[in-house]
């Protein structure tokens, strides 16, 4: 049965001082998402950058979230590296912390959490990194929700102890048979219509063709489109017109 | 007339990864002062650290306060940079949340906020830094101690917008005779019975001498020990045994 | 009279890990100039990159040099920090031997020295810097060209002392009374026309408007236009077209 | 048979800014050592620290190398990461470089080249790694020596084309059955006379005690302990008298 409302995010902030990362058009796509997950500083992003991306934010009514990384500013947060999970989430703590005061500073809530890149794909397949980030939000804040995969260990850990998931479904991504993301470090252009196309089929429907080339069903809360791959305003705009033209609401989880 | 309580702050949790500064004895100085001020990762500190020493402080009743640098590891924040008063209060935001998300993990608050090295020195003396500084935390956090020297321009902006100043008097600077200390990028050792006095005297008597060799008098609320200088146990161990020898009580800013 | 030929360089490789700055056309520009700045790691730049536009120097016969700047990646070296001469002397040449691999790599010889922003400003001025770094370079390499301003400490210190000099004419600089340009963090967009008719009247009379609006005479030995600068490949493009238009040849100093 | 000379290298100038690792006393180890391998930045070092290690290993005749590590400073380099061989080659390559411009400035020539920490363990196993490095090496200078394990793929590799190898034998880390170390993070303090002797064994017997409990031969052509295991000073003393006492000339590869 086809979804009523869905949420739309993506990764902003992804700059660094002077530079630009993908097409560097975050005052464009931000009007048309539902959720912001704002880059941090280890992986990308800066002071500047974070004051003025929650600013967006506030101004289009878009929820906030963090998206803290691994520290790795020259691989953008995309390399995996070995850490314990204890280093890993105060490394997530301070960077949390880091925009939550932002968000004090403008009167916004944050309103996710979203480990990003490699990060992101560890904390999916390993247990004690996930269960001790879980234990960790809920510490600081059991409504927070966090992002992640339905078929990930991040999701089973969150559930399991209570604090609130947002399952995501990846525009730009490829799915192997497993129903888990085709991680990469760089993406290439996509086409648009074939991008909005597979997200209106996954919201209508609930399935979605994998790399081998087989439909698989697919749940999830949230459409996540990557600002940094090319041509991303097109993506979003082909999928917010999509989604519009069949009626489904593209609404944060925290309006939900 | 003699102070009937005083406050001890030193700065804490300067290492940074693997290293150490000084003699690297925060664990023996942290239960000897009264307000702990802790690195937050911009000139020295890491997550790690951060935690560890919120930890200490939390086990020893030590306020604790953020202690936010110029971005500038290797010049240990001692280093000035030219950069405009927004972007530098947008540094000091993000290291601030920082440093408040690991006292919300550990149910602490924040007692107070102290600009490192040439970013204290910098807002001492500029008026547009010091505006922006306070009018952000008095947006932030209105009860927050600002620690600051009596004839800084932090200190008579912060007055003026009603941010609550501590006054700091440094024991192991030199004063001249504008009743500044002046600045230095290295400390050499100090004699801890000459610093002891030093201080014992500041808090009877009122009065320094400076280095061109007369006394001026000195008003204060707290003493600052540097956990860098060589030997700083000693020196905060010998002040301590002073003060408290005179009946001086030790006790941080948010408990007087 | 009018110059017979004139070297145009660009400062060349300024992105770090996935990001780009101002265009990001390289491999564009780099195809149009004689000589390429190659930033060294400590404002922009990264071994990748530096690999990579060493590369395409050697393909397309352009003259190689490191550009070193302050270790300040998120000001991209346009914050001037207070440094003894011999540290940042010590900066350069662990940026001058990261890049002079590459070349040693890929069999290509340094052509000359730049430093970057902040620092050229600030060893334009600083007379103890300059003579530091030029005593510096004449222990390294004493033909290594050094580039500077015609009114520069930098320049007469390396004249006294035997260091070849190449003059540069800032193309997209505003030049004051004095005959300094004016430093600028952030770049504009400019008008080709405008700047190519700037740099040929340069090249021919020897003359430029300042932001005063008279004229000053000025002599230099290469034109130098940023890549930062938005639109910067058709500034180059114009002027190259317009100093060829009046038969004055674009070439390397190390050919000249 | 015994050795009648062997190497004693040590890694050197692994302080940062201000701050020590271990007990940092390199002024005194470095006197009592034959090769420097000295920290190039991206893991511990930097250019004030590396000009001065040059300068120490210059005045005590020690052999100098460049010791280069992952871009990972919390880390100590010490955290595996994964990225291409390619883009490591080219980090390689950048601080290979910074080192040899030291040298240079005083008159050196580099004698040797070690990874640090996890590169070193990964390229031992990682032969795309080890042989992009040993082709790079070859085309950079096919004399350098590379200090790598007997049992390594680097050595191998090395061997087959043609780089001369220096085969390190660690007297301050575990060994397994295989011959590999046991690699760790931090390394906590030994007793002096237990490392001296297990040197000694392994120069005149060949043998080294693995954490099974039992012996396998081991042959190699330098001892290493590591600066910054807590009391090194006495190690390196306590082995450096216990070769002498034997007769072993301590001498670095190219005296030999």
């Amino acid at each position: 049965m086809s979804k009523a409302s869905i949420d739309l995010n993506s990764d902003m902030g992804e700059g660094f001082g002077p530079w630009k990362i993908g097409d560097g058009v975050d005052e464009d796509i931000i009007a048309l998402i539902s959720s912001a997950n704002i880059a941090t500083g280890f992986h990308a992003g800066d002071p500047n950058i974070m004051n003025r991306t929650v600013l967006m934010a506030r101004e289009h009514g878009v929820g906030i979230g963090a998206h803290p990384g691994f520290r790795d500013l020259v691989g953008f947060g995309r390399r995996y590296m070995k850490e314990s999970a204890e280093a890993l989430v105060n490394d997530m703590v301070y960077q949390l912390g880091a925009l939550r005061e932002f968000a004090r500073l403008h009167g916004m809530r944050l309103q996710h959490f979203k480990p990003h890149g490699a990060l992101y794909m560890l904390a999916a397949s390993d247990e004690t990194l996930s269960r001790r980030l879980v234990q960790t939000l809920q510490a600081l804040e059991p409504t927070l929700y966090l992002y992640c995969m339905e078929n990930s260990v991040t999701c089973q850990v969150a559930r399991e102890m209570g604090q609130p998931v947002v399952r995501e479904f990846y525009a730009d991504r490829d799915y192997d048979a497993s129903g888990s993301i085709v991680f990469t470090r760089y993406t290439k252009a996509l086409d648009p219509r074939q991008v909005a196309a597979k997200v209106l089929r996954a919201c209508t429907e609930g399935r979605v063709r994998t790399v081998e080339g087989q439909d698989i069903p697919i749940d999830f809360d949230s459409v996540c489109i990557h600002s940094d791959t090319p041509g991303a305003l097109a993506l979003v705009q082909a999928t917010r017109a999509a989604l519009q033209a069949a009626g489904i609401r593209i609404m944060p989880p925290s309006a939900a």
